[in-house]
Parts: C-alpha cells; sequence; structure tokens
C-alpha cells in the first residue's frame, strides 16, 4: 500500500511532515511517495538518514498552494501543486490515498476535481473522530467541506458516516444522532426539521436528535450528523469551552503556593485529560464521497499527528471504504455491504 | 420598578422561585409580582415569613405553560396561563419587567403577542451574557428565539446586542463580531457572507468574523452575533467542552490516592473555574426587539439564579433599553442615543 503526503502544505516545515511519514511507514506497513520541491524532500531525508527508494520515494512538484488562497483558483491555476500533482498520482492508480495538512478548502476542491464523486453522492463531506469519555471516538460529518448543505446531502453524510462506522471502525450497528437544539423532531431549523424526517425512514438507525452539550461525556450516538457550517462551530466551541478550562486552571495555580503543589500532584490527571481531548493532535479527517482516498491533517500537524493521519488513511483504503460509499444504501441494513 | 416574576414555569419549585425573588427584592431597589397560583405563591411566602403587600404582590392565574408544551399553542389556549398573565401586567403598565424560567419558545411567542415587536425590528432575539477570561462578559445574539433567520435579521440582532452593551453595560464604543467558520470575509454560509457585507458598510463598529474557539479566552469582541440556531449549539457546545475536561478530571482525580490529594490543594482553583465559567447556573438572557422587558431564566434556575435574572431585569428597565432599541440605528455612532 503506497500513500502520498504532501509536504508543502500546511504551517509546518517539510522537515516536520517528512518526519511523520518516516514515522508511520516504520510503524505500519505503508510506503510513502513524497510530493513536493525534490530538493527539499531529499534533504529532509538525508537529515533522518533514510534514503531514498525501497519504502520511500519522491513525486516531484513545483508549486504550492498557500493557506490562504482562494480554493477553486489556486486548483485552477497551480496545476503542478504538491496537491494537484498528488491527487493525480491517487487517481493515476500510482497511489492508495493522500494525505495532507494543506488549505481545507482547496483539498476538497482539488479532490472533487481530480478524482471525482462516488456515485450518488451529491457533495463529499469531512468526518472528524472527536475522543469521548465513554466508548470509541463520536464521529461527526461534515464539519466543514460545504458552507451550505440540502437535507438530500446531510442523508448521505449519514449514510457515509455510518459505513466509516461499519467498515472502518468495526461497529456493528452504527447509530445516527442529528445534531439539533432540541431533542424534539419539529426542533431545529427547516434543514434540520427536513434531514429528520428523511433519516427517520431508515434505512439506517437513527437514534433522532442530539444536543451539543453531552456528546463528549454521554456519547449517546455513534455517527452525528450536521451541515458543515454548523459542524465546524461545534468542533471549535467545544475546543474552545476545554481551553476556557484549563487556561483558567493554569491561571489559578499559578497565582496560589497550594495550588501549585496541588497541580503537581494532579500532573497524572491534567495529562490524561491533555490526551484523551486533544482530538487536534490526533489523526487527520478524511474526506469522504470522492472517488479516492483523502485524509486531511491538521494544519499545525507536528510528526506524530502526521503518522496518526497516514494511519486513518491506511485503515480507510484496507478496509475498501471508497468502494463500500459507492455502492451506497443498498449496502444497508448494517449486515449487508 | 415592579418586577413579574412567573413562579410557575420552568422545572424547579415554586417555592425556590419565589425565594429568589425574596432574595432579589431585599438586595435591589425592586417590587416583586408573583404571578401563579395564590394559594402557592401565599405559602411559599409565608414560609420565608414574608407578608404579602408593600414590595411583594400576587397576580392570580389559573394555568401552567408545561416545558413540553408546543408553544404556539400553548399560547393561544392556556389565556390564563402565569405566562400570558404576566406577560399582560407588563403591557398594561400594571410592571416594568418580566422574568420566567418557562418554556423559551413559549416566552418568545407570548411576548411576540402579548407586547409586539419594536419599531423596525423584524425579529426578537435572545442575547446571552458568557464569562469570558479577559474582561466583561462576551454578548452572544441570538441563542435561539429563531432557528431560520435572514441578513436583516441578524443586522439588527448587531444593533440590539450593541445597543445593549452600551446602554446597559456601559461600553462606549462597543465592537460587533460574526461568528463565522473562518476570519476572511468571502468564508461561511451564504447567511455569513450576506451579513458581513451588511455589517461592513456600518454604521457599527464592526470587527469582522469571529471563529468559536478563541471567544472565551481571547474576547476579540463584545457582542456576537449568529443566527438563533448557530448561537444555540455554540453555547451548548462550549458548555459540553467545559463538562468533558471536568468530568475527565474528576474521574482521574477519584482513581488515585495522591490525585485525589492534588483536588484538595486545588479546590480553591477549581471553585474559581465553576464560578467564573457556570454561565448557566447565573444571570438570566434578555429577549431583545419586543415592546416590553422580559428575561428568561434557566430552566434548572436556583434562587439566586432568579434573583440574578431579576437583576438582569432592572438594569434593562433602569437602562430604557427598549426606548433605545425602538430607536434603532439612528441612535448610532455610540455617542448617540
Amino acid at each position: 500500500m503506497r500513500i502520498v503526503l504532501d509536504v508543502m502544505g500546511g504551517d509546518l516545515s517539510p522537515h516536520e511532515l517528512i518526519k511523520g511519514g518516516v514515522v508511520a511507514a516504520r510503524r505500519l506497513s505503508v510506503d510513502l511517495l513524497f510530493v513536493g520541491d525534490p530538493a527539499v524532500v531529499r534533504s529532509a531525508l538525508s537529515s533522518v538518514r533514510v534514503p531514498v527508494g525501497g519504502k520511500f520515494d519522491i513525486l516531484p512538484s513545483s508549486q504550492v498552494v498557500e493557506m490562504d488562497d482562494s480554493p477553486v483558483r489556486a486548483v485552477r491555476e497551480k496545476k503542478d501543486s504538491s496537491l494537484v500533482v498528488g491527487l493525480e498520482a491517487v487517481r493515476n492508480g500510482d497511489a492508495d490515498g493522500f494525505v495532507s495538512p494543506g488549505n481545507t478548502g482547496a483539498i476538497v476542491a482539488a479532490a472533487l476535481l481530480t478524482l471525482g464523486r462516488c456515485a450518488r453522492i451529491p457533495r463529499p463531506g469531512i468526518l472528524a473522530a472527536l475522543p469521548t469519555l465513554s466508548g470509541p471516538d463520536l464521529l461527526v460529518i461534515d464539519v466543514g467541506a460545504n458552507a451550505d448543505s440540502t437535507a438530500d446531502q446531510l442523508e448521505s453524510f449519514a449514510m457515509m458516516g455510518a459505513t466509516y462506522a461499519r467498515d472502518v471502525l468495526g461497529l456493528r450497528d452504527p447509530v445516527v444522532g442529528l445534531l439539533n437544539i432540541g431533542t424534539e423532531e419539529t426542533k431545529g431549523n427547516r434543514l434540520a426539521v427536513e434531514t429528520h424526517a428523511r433519516l427517520a425512514r431508515g434505512p439506517l438507525t437513527f437514534h433522532g436528535n442530539v444536543e451539543p452539550h453531552s456528546l463528549l461525556v454521554d456519547r449517546p450516538v455513534d455517527v452525528v450528523v450536521c451541515d458543515g457550517f454548523v459542524g465546524n462551530v461545534f468542533l471549535k466551541a467545544v475546543e474552545g469551552g476545554i481551553s476556557a478550562v484549563t487556561s483558567l486552571l493554569k491561571k489559578s495555580i499559578t497565582r496560589d503556593a497550594v495550588a501549585t503543589l496541588g497541580a503537581l500532584l494532579l500532573r497524572r490527571a491534567f495529562s490524561n485529560v491533555r490526551e484523551v481531548l486533544s482530538y487536534q493532535r490526533r489523526g487527520g479527517a478524511p474526506l469522504l464521497g470522492v472517488q479516492g482516498t483523502v485524509v486531511i491533517a491538521h494544519g499545525r500537524s507536528d510528526a506524530e499527528a502526521i503518522a496518526s493521519a497516514i494511519d486513518v488513511a491506511r485503515r480507510e483504503i484496507a478496509a475498501g471504504l471508497v468502494e463500500r460509499i459507492s455502492t451506497g444504501m443498498q449496502g444497508w441494513p448494517a449486515d449487508g455491504g
């Protein structure tokens, strides 16, 4: 299995990204194809004493899509960018999947243009896996591939999320919930009410509406469906709540000697919190619904996070997820596929 | 100044609510008019040894709008509910403001029906005051009066939020931000892009888009504008992030004797966090844009929270906010009014 890593995207240096690729190749049974400026890749590889060839290869590209480039224009004008060249390698069968910590909008636009949509999927969606306090991660889709969505699109996000939960995470009968501001079926905006009615008709196992405040603690469902604008606000607001508590605790602690001692004794508990809740340092978010495996890593990914994003791609490829999504709702109920 | 308190709404007993009213009347210069079942109010008042008359009076009503009643139907069918009777007292000039911990949807519907909208305000909005780590509270409007909104409505939420910040909180030149999923003006859904363009034209001081993750820590603006669905998701997701950290810390702490000692030493820091961040136990959320002062308290409000909600109403009345909102954008720039 060979995975293309876009080493020119993101806020970090290509060196850190390449280090992540090397870590992943050593840990997992994957080969890496680094797409970017060949001189930069060669120098980074030699600095970690890794020879080119064998598990590691270079795909040259001369342009870079920047984080603040306009997505559609960047994809049209930068044909020799690491982003476009890397995705073309997936389309041509030279690689099995693509990982990039770059400009999310540009990755979505380039993936649509280069790989195209899966059959019967109106729009791709980005799936985020959030750590929870009870059980496995909570999957949320869409967290930002689209700003405006229809109920038809939300229904297909639900199907893709449930397929991921079943085929990649191995959940037997994934339960889907609709992110909403009340539990009754009449609650929410027009989009939520219409989506509720569609999901209630089946074939997925639908729990009904779920509200944002208890999701990480109670984990009432496996997959949460929402439009990309609301999903992105949800993710960032959870992050905001977490960082408000931790900043405030830090402030209170440094003001007071007794508290400082207390914090020392609590060190393990605090690092446990960081570990469990820091979803932004883990993994990558798969873009589902395009004809190829594409994983978006965080712009501030370090080597460990990049290795984890490569593992997300590896698991998706191993599960044959793109195929499974293309067979669509026919694959349900859960024992099908 | 006389404030009506709806003692039949909410999840708590009328006794707790009445206690809150008594606390407020003793602390602030307000008189209380308790609307609800007179026998219940009389018994609650006598249990805290408060005579009827003077600062405390009773407005009898025979019906109750339940938390799960359909808002519009409840308001139409329960003409003698504490909600409708209490709002009529404001409309008729028998009281200066109304506070209820009841069904939010029903309060909005009843306030619209009984008091009507302010001139040039297309829809009322609920304003929430969130505690932050730097400076005064962050105002967010709308957090749930409306499920679907237009840019025109969001623009009027901005005006109402800024007027509140100026005339009730005393900020000289309140800065408004638009809740969005990116900082560039082209980011977000159609509603956000259109609202951005309107706010950029003035007359309010507009900071541009703000993202959810840093709002409580950095507090980049005074007023955050959003549609009610997104605002409600934002509030509940922040709450979810906070409760995830605190639950996880609790779990880690009880598993481990050293950590338990650490937690003991950190007691003050933890209670500081609870105090600063527990917006749901504080105050009440004003419903802005109707022709009268209406404050929605949390359904699980205790006496202290009710007293605080009454104070929110008192400050709004003292500032003449309803008048100020009715004069609208003419009141701006900030030195006007």
